[in-house]
């Protein structure tokens, strides 16, 4: 497979939107600018990132489609788009908790057609990318899964929208972290930071759509790590924003003993 | 009753701390060095951590006596007591969650008499800080709880070691943070991130002491907040490493009838 790498304008990229989303005040972030492609409401926050997003690839005449949260699909006339989420943990940026990122992937057809993804930690800088053949990396460092140990740490989402079954899954773990942005989730557990990610909403309309994982697939992917879906079946999905699934992640497949 | 307020002390030393750890290399932070006074290995960011403090307490000359979780209570013969944790969320700091914190807190006898508190993110550099009867702020800005509305988000300790009461609890709410340090999570109630704070281990060795909580229940307290035990007491401990609580934090007395 031939792949033309574009690690160098993802990264400018990143870094813009990180540039931009900074600049808002933290009372601005929040407010609500307009209805999103994916029918939730876009903040403030999110479409400036949107916008410099849309800004780079035009300055560079980056020659991508775009799916993006808050405009959808753009269709360029390119066969490969950009997937993107300007924002991933919008409440946490708007609300003042130091943990989102900004998600960048390529590629076509569906998640198993993404070639390059970088996720960058829009509070810290560090930037997780991925190529399809080439492994992971964080902040140019190889990374890999970690093989399972006795204590382990569990992504998850939980609350009053989650299955109850998540809640039990999660008690299972000997530790929890919930950090409300789904791609540096998933890059944490490619990292070996966790063991796994878990998914369960109750309510279809809050699952993950491919803009929210796309890039942090491909890195756990390349990391050794692997995601099912509710069926245990490898996670695919088409690059549209119709479609979303629970989830989870995993370093090793050992812990979807855990999962069940 | 009269203060000595030791602002520029208390932030020259959290600078220090920061400085001191994020200049040891992430695989070096998780070695075992020495057993804590507190009963628990002492990690090697620990102890840099701490060796910064004493260093800076030594230089000033500050007439203080330390509480410390891994040296125990160094007596220097003063009225008033650093009551300090050095690294709150040694976990995230060695496997690289970017949440973790110093917190730093100035009194005698119990957690009533504590009149300084400061909390720094180790990973962003915010600083909380309030002192007795003068608000609490973050970075030099006024913060107060927030009012509950019908979104409310609890940051909670979750997974095998909790009670399942815990789950339940959580299970309430409509969003649910796990981020690893309590003292900023504490904080986070205080400046009205979130709405409540949850820690119920079923294992009493687990549950917080006072050098983790001393310095962020101040600032939830002049920010408008409460901290209550086990029996909805108010919250309270005797400066030492001996005791652990359980415990709930609020922002809103009219959250404590969602955490029964």
């Amino acid at each position: 497979m031939f792949i033309i790498l574009m690690y160098e304008e993802l990264l400018e990229m990143a870094k813009l939107v990180r540039k931009s989303v900074s600049a808002v005040p933290p009372a601005e972030r929040g407010n609500i600018v307009a209805m999103g492609a994916d029918g939730t409401p876009t903040s403030h926050i999110d479409k400036v990132a949107e916008d410099a997003i849309i800004g780079f690839m035009n300055q560079r005449g980056l020659e991508l489609n775009l799916l993006s949260e808050e405009c959808g699909f753009m269709d360029r006339g390119f066969p490969d788009t950009l997937v993107a989420d300007p924002v991933d943990g919008t409440f946490n940026a708007c609300s003042g908790i130091p943990f989102y990122s900004v998600s960048l992937a390529i590629g076509k057809g569906s998640l198993s057609g993404i070639t390059e993804g970088l996720v960058m930690n829009l509070v810290t800088g560090d930037v997780f990318h991925a190529a399809k053949g080439n492994g992971a990396f964080l902040n140019g460092s190889p990374i890999k899964v970690k093989a399972p140990g006795k204590d382990r740490l569990l992504m998850a989402y939980l609350g009053a929208a989650a299955l109850p079954h998540a809640h039990e899954v999660a008690s299972r773990f000997k530790r929890v972290r919930c950090l409300g942005s789904v791609a540096l989730e998933i890059c944490s557990v490619a990292c070996g930071q966790a063991d796994a990610l878990l998914i369960e909403y109750s309510d279809q309309r809050k699952t993950p759509r491919v803009v929210d994982i796309a890039a942090a697939l491909l890195i756990l992917r390349e990391a050794g790590g692997q995601a099912y879906d509710k069926k245990n079946e490898i996670l695919d999905m088409p690059l549209s924003l119709e479609v979303r699934k629970n989830m989870c992640a995993l370093g090793s497949e050992a812990t979807l003993g855990l999962m069940a």
